[in-house]
């Protein structure tokens, strides 16, 4: 089966840099794809992209050794084990709030007997290889976003979950539930503290610490701090900012 | 009839600002038409887009004031017709060589007596209004690529064709067909002379100048030549390149 | 933020005239839009839509002064919450049974603290504004619908349901649920009954009362009884009911 | 191979009522393809759909009885011959002006030695049967679009196209092309003749008239000056009129 | 209302042979409906295909007599619901496991009294006939799959609940669950033992018994043993299989 | 820039074994391409595939080392060069009869000097590299069809004209051009001589001599015989006789 290069990144302890994919469009895709991330991850809960318009944005990113995820709208089994069917290589799950939510999340990742994922992958055996059934549970990576006070409050059940392979934190949710604006870069202390804690968790879990960066900055403030996936914003983001900056520029005299 | 605003800023002798859409979304689309662009061109003839991906762009468009224009694959009535009746403002054609090309072209962009366009404007009338018939020959701009040197050695032919609004000038085809490599910004003495004896020649025949560019800068430069209508290259190209900048900045150490 | 304009019509007692889209089709969506409607709700319960196409046909909307809304195919986050990610302005929820149903629909409408709604407008930021979270827990809808014996009994448990702003009667499922066949304009007793029941608690509780109607005459008649969200059946139905009815002049000899 | 049903009508004199489709939904077609209509068309030309659109709206339609053809959206080989390999068992050719045009229309209707169709029916085949072949010929139809003055002038020239089988009447265009507004139902003299003079040219030819109509009146009215292919305006037309009816009586007070 | 054909083969004792589509074209599945299947199901689980694909294949499915079924990603009232609007004549749902399971699946595909299913069928109407609402709760199948150790232990129960027409074993997960590897054609005891008691349990009650097979050969075997549903495998491994061997075919010299 | 494996295979004095597509989903495409042929082509002429469906399908064969081609519906340069700037590296033309035909379609192939195809090659630089300039006149393929009798009176003509690389027999087009039956393994004297006069005269010129092949044997046959590019059927051809051959397997009692 094909080599997860998050995996092999993650045990040389590089922090992976990830595209983020909001745009319903394997072109743009695939351009992306042609750049140096180690991996691109399709938003289907805030992205305007279902799954007939993910199918071959998967595909498109396939041809590079860009490393294929999927942001899944809540934790519902059809929508993650679908993700992987399609060939994606990891699951960001949104909203994981509890141990039982983590539970229910990685089991939907994992062939019996770690899970009850249904055998199916499509595109998976075309995308990773015939011996699929033997490497998936080991490959394939579930990774849970901690972005909700409840979650704050339940590090160590979620984290504790056997087959969790990273976290996620999603800087905006957390803020909004701890009663603060939507933010990235953390303005609030409270959410920086949050952030810390969060960060702190994981490593004493031993499970990969990733974060959503609004900025390329923040993201190399971040994998200072220790996270090792991190996010640049998402490519209608960076293509609007060029534009406007661009055309600043030419209307200039 | 709603009025086009490109029409209104050439009369007022200010330059337009043209976005170029090859990315099949409209969901890019829209996001970028939000920006401060005077016109946004779907482009047919080496965009990633064919008709039924280009239809809801033009209607992301439609909600913003900037100016929907599609460029069509080649002159041919069907596409030209097809444009206009989707609702564009602007048709950039390429490659009119020849008197008897931007003819056949300028004829098929109006209906008789000054030209051959079928009645049919389905979202013209929803874009436009109710009095399209009244106004449609008027408002719609029909806009001729100059970029071959065949049609170097015919620009008066070709421009004081009657009913042509605007040319176009293509440097990469422009630079090919004068025997160099495909370039944006003129490197050659060669073609810097060619763009501005195109430029000259419009201003002569008092029809709006447009050029394509590759860079911001470039645009401005044009601008400050004389250059009406500049187009900030294409939306893949702005977003690769600002995702490429932000990976470096991300992996920076 | 865009102000929501049905909750202006209805601060001034007035009557929402909703269009009710099951074609999945931006084409005819826009045409539509451009009538005299309050609000467009896609269907994605019933209708022959899913989100890929409903994308384009809530960009379509856009370009008007119709309020565009979205019913979700059930009672799920994920969906309610998509909604609103792309820009819809309300969401109408099917069978809301309990006030727990109603609790966890509300809940998804709205960031914390009133709700547990994830942060990722994306398109609601471009069609509603840059200032979005400040408001959108004022000016985004959340509408139950009601439409079950189940439903009957826990009125006053839903309707007092913080946040809830509108419920919306499916008279066929109504219908059902009490025995009878579907219909509209109410035939039997029962139903009649029913739902003046459920317009006499909307009024009791102060929030607005909606209802899906067969027929523009059941719209009025709707209307003058208290109704201020009326639904004139659906896309469908108005076009193959015109076409039966030209052709049969067509062929009359 | 499947009969054409109005190769029947026709030789029973009786006329056929067609369906004009625009709007690129398969699920529209199909609701409409229900309805007591002889023929459905789908608009190549002005309508806002494309081939990736048209082939579902073509399977669609193919459950009924109704006989499904296509407007090309102009008069080139490639087009016309994908229609008929799609499934269509007619083609709407416009502009149709001089026999040339008109020879070269009904030669890529028909394999050698009738014509210089290319052989590939993929769906011709499913639709139409195995025997395809030895049939198509005499099953498919060629219908050219008079519209013009031009082809005012040639009309015997045309009508004698060895293989044309109907005339088809576009009246917007024809009024135009005459110096006219576009309008349905001539309101000016010059049209009528000029329909007259179309339709007396069609029967001394012994071929079928057929005319684009702007209501089921005019459909009516049409048929009984002895035209034998008449359309009821369009799918948007007929929705949206209906639409805007029912608002007006819902908001009736 | 359309009869169901499957429920007339299966009356007359006969076995029911099930196309399996993965293929995300309505194309592939007109040209498969041609052949000789009693059924064929849309996999949206497992498959490439979401509804906005799905759409389209069911109309394409619709001009034969093949029995259109779809296959849900999920034991959900949502999906569950949609398959049936959509015309579906039958729903086959994973993972089975519960009574509680299998009463909310059978649930959603029934009207009041007998389930809760919502009305809506809006082209459940068209391919169905107007008397649906009358006739839909006894045409429509629900088919449960049974593929896991722990449904195995609940037989009784699951095949017990009222409404519940047919079973469908997933020999994949089925051995999974057991500790085996995915196998369709049991090659360990331990499976092929399982299969054997849910087919007698099936029998026991009066319900129909289907099975997932990964060849037409298997296929006899399970229908000889006394299955009346058997599905051969899928459209892609049908294709990718026969293009395999033509390859090695044309390249043998 | 990427090698085009056809041409080495050429070199080599080896035959290619060539994919054709007719269906309309990238995700058949990509089960295909995961086979052992040198190529696949995706066929616009007789496919139900148009551009916007195609793109995807390029995208999905490009994660493999079979080489993409198109064959464009009809001998128009908007078709060639769109094929190539999506990341073709070869057009089959149909319907090449004389030299001029044959001057048209390699030069639209081509950059100046060697011809006037347009710059833009936006997939191309993706697919290719980015030195696509200098190397895409001697890597892309240009292949014309001989299929009809005024092409096999012209065979010199058209073959030696400059640039041309391949030609390729439509055995159908041909049999019918000369008045036979379609058909693929000549069954008539008539075009077996045909195809052996084709392919002496492209022996003759020093281009590679391609056929369309109706099933594996006749394209080991053609290989015998010295035809370099032997095409197996289609798609939909070997699905669907796969499935009808389960299908009677499956239900042999």
């Amino acid at each position: 089966m094909r080599k997860n290069n998050l995996r092999s990144l993650w045990q040389e302890s590089q922090t992976a840099v990830n595209c983020w994919l909001t745009i319903n469009s394997s072109v743009a895709a695939e351009a992306l794809a042609q750049l140096d991330w180690s991996s691109a991850t399709i938003d289907l809960q805030h992205g305007l992209i279902d799954w007939d318009a993910a199918f071959p944005m998967l595909q498109a990113i396939s041809s590079t050794e860009v490393v294929p995820m999927i942001r899944v709208p809540w934790n519902n089994p059809a929508w993650i084990m679908r993700a992987f069917d399609a060939g994606a290589y990891g699951v960001i799950c949104p909203m994981i709030n509890t141990r039982a939510d983590c539970e229910a999340f990685v089991g939907a990742c994992r062939y019996a007997p770690q899970g009850y994922r249904s055998w199916g992958p499509v595109r998976g055996l075309i995308y990773g290889g015939s011996d699929y059934f033997k490497h998936a549970n080991d490959e394939l990576l579930a990774i849970a976003m901690i972005e909700s006070a409840q979650a704050l409050e339940n590090l160590d059940e979620i984290m504790s979950t056997d087959g969790l392979d990273a976290i996620y934190i999603g800087p905006n949710d957390l803020a909004i539930s701890l009663g603060l604006e939507p933010q990235y870069a953390p303005k609030d202390r409270k959410l920086a503290d949050a952030i810390d804690t969060i960060l702190a968790a994981a490593k004493r879990h031993g499970i990969v610490p990733g974060i959503h960066c609004g900025s390329a900055d923040m993201a190399r403030e971040m994998t200072a701090k220790g996270f090792q996936l991190v996010t640049l914003m998402n490519d209608a983001r960076l293509l609007v900012d060029a534009a406007a900056t661009a055309i600043t520029t030419a209307r200039k005299t």
